[in-house]
């Protein structure tokens, strides 16, 4: 996919803007195409419509959603058959949340913290910074409690979560001001938005809301100092490299974001076991894929970035790192003040996260650093 | 499941002798009740066995298996049913790569490091010393070409192998030595199997092969200074804490150990093609799953050895692990010389390794050392 087609079609922007969402959350009938309880031997398929928050495949994310979308109709024998649809083509981005509660979709195929305006609490299973990598995020989900959590907060809009993609660990952004100190971050104008921004902000940075599609003549222009993006194989497609001197990591904000398929629940609860099996497997799979592919698609991407395009990859310096932390604590943890759910969310992650990281610094940290050659 | 149990079912070890597996390498015909072709909408239900190289129920491995075994079972509306035999029950653990290839099962569940007598190159496809992490692996598998790889060194035996689980990082082990200096590994008679065991010989060790079964008063009575067995979850259930002083980190010589399931290549081809994509689907959600509940429970339990148990947990002098990670790539490299095929994987790794790493150190590694608030 040619870059201009992502500029072209990402002027909707990447993060939800709150009040824009329709107030109507009470999940209506299904949508008629959804079968009936038996559904599961019909010979004729069930037809279900996938929204997203994505350009229509775009790669990675989109190209996620599709996947997930063709592994159903492989496991199911195409029982059942979904057509995926990409930002603006059915409902835009960020109103695929209410689409999919009304039941307009069946499927919708997003990130959580786009729903902020609907529950503090969504913010959690997407990233929140300095929190939970890829791999602890899986834990939680499936192993320690997340995933009952995430359920509850999404069934008052009559909503099934499910875990569907991992961008694994993204960067800190590309800058045209060096990071040496405290003091370069103030003033910095930085499109970061959520609660990385809302972190920015406090350690003196001015965090601009920008659609991705005026990310790269923004940077260019010198209306912004930096922008984040994803990673690598995301960011070398759009070609900041282009119109930014550094390359900095790691990305503190967003450490391990997870992707969400959300299924309407009376359509949902309207398959047989199996097929509801298939549909939960298949996100499973998804999930998985989609980090694995940013993995060794990001390896690629870092290399031909550094030696093809000479970027200079840059670490933020510890003093900094150490403060965006502390901001990063005080501003999650504000979360748990807005509601009851938040409240219940936030305790469970951060007592999972104070637990998985002493674990994750005597494994996945120690070894990572003793192949590196460096101290522990 | 009581440690007294593990003890008694572990007689068989956990590492293959090469030498006691049984030559008949040519697929014979699958077993009586594999399905015909057209099995996939046939009412009467494909019965197959899945011989394991566990102990029945073993946790994290054997419940591993079983969980893969039970998906398979779900996600095909009970089309195929599996029977999971523990190691002994049907065949010896080591005799699972013959049984499958033979016919015998139409399923094993194991680790491809123990048929290195079969294949020098299987040892890539579960875990070497300073070798890729478990979503490297899963990138390089899924996303690189190493599924491919594998699926060409198994060809040969009538198998098709699917990754169908991770412990993740293990622990460098129990050790009743202190190691502070190179000299501390010089005669050090530790437990640790294959090349991991080749590595500390290097050293100056004495690397002892043992059974599961006989750690335990082996590391009590002083006939061995420390063994390795997996991580806190299974360590802790084992009693190793009873018998060591220190426990060591991290698991340089399995940094992300792939399970695996091999299927019998006459039976899965005899399967519809969408009961093949369901007995790969629920391989790839059982990869993922055992993953998260092995980071899930290592941290659990972690916390209960150090808390309760009073276990002295220490890391590896970096000056030791330079030394392993020299030895370790020396090593290594040499499988490469055994055969055309070994070689062909060991270049693929070696080059997959080397660029991963370059992203895993601005991306994992440098999250999680911010994380943690130490230097970069």
């Amino acid at each position: 996919m040619k870059r201009r087609q992502f500029l072209g079609r990402l002027g909707s922007g990447a993060v939800v803007a709150g009040a824009g969402l329709a107030a109507a959350c009470k999940p209506q009938a299904p949508a008629p195409q959804a079968a009936p309880a038996a559904a599961g031997r019909s010979t004729k398929p069930v037809k279900w419509k996938m929204v997203t928050t994505w350009p229509k495949n775009f790669p990675g994310l989109g190209t996620g959603a599709n996947y997930f979308a063709e592994l159903i109709t492989q496991l199911s024998g195409g029982r059942i058959e979904v057509k995926v649809y990409g930002a603006k083509e059915l409902v835009p981005a960020f109103e695929v949340f209410d689409a999919v509660s009304r039941g307009t979709a069946q499927l919708g195929h997003g990130a959580a913290y786009y729903w902020k305006g609907k529950s503090q609490a969504a913010q959690f299973f997407a990233a929140v910074p300095f929190g939970l990598t890829a791999d602890e995020m899986n834990a939680w989900l499936y192993h320690g409690g997340g995933m009952q959590l995430w359920q509850e907060t999404y069934a008052p809009f009559g909503l099934v979560p499910l875990a569907c993609g991992n961008t694994g660990v993204q960067m800190a952004g590309w800058f045209n001001r060096e990071i040496n100190t405290l003091d370069d971050l103030k003033g910095l104008k930085m499109r970061i938005p959520g609660l990385g921004g809302e972190v920015l902000a406090r350690a003196g940075g001015v965090p601009v809301s920008l659609p991705g599609g005026e990310l790269f003549t923004s940077l260019q222009s010198g209306a912004i100092d930096a922008t984040e993006w994803v990673g690598p194989y995301n960011d070398l497609a759009f070609g900041l490299y282009k119109a930014a001197k550094y390359y900095y990591y790691p990305g503190w904000h967003e450490p391990g974001t997870t992707l969400e398929c959300m299924v309407n629940k009376q359509a949902f609860e309207a398959l047989s076991a199996e097929l509801q099996a298939i549909v939960r497997g298949a996100a499973r799979i998804a999930n998985q894929d989609m980090l694995a592919e940013y993995n060794a698609r990001n390896n690629q991407a870092l290399k031909t970035l550094v030696d093809e395009h000479q970027v200079e990859l840059r670490a933020l310096p510890d003093e900094v790192l150490r403060r965006l932390k502390t901001l990063s604590d005080e501003v999650v943890a504000e979360v748990a003040d807005k509601d009851a759910q938040s409240r219940r969310v936030y305790t469970a992650f951060r007592d999972f996260r104070e637990q998985v990281t002493a674990w994750s610094n005597v494994s996945e940290r120690a070894y990572l650093d003793a192949r590196a050659g460096v101290r522990l």
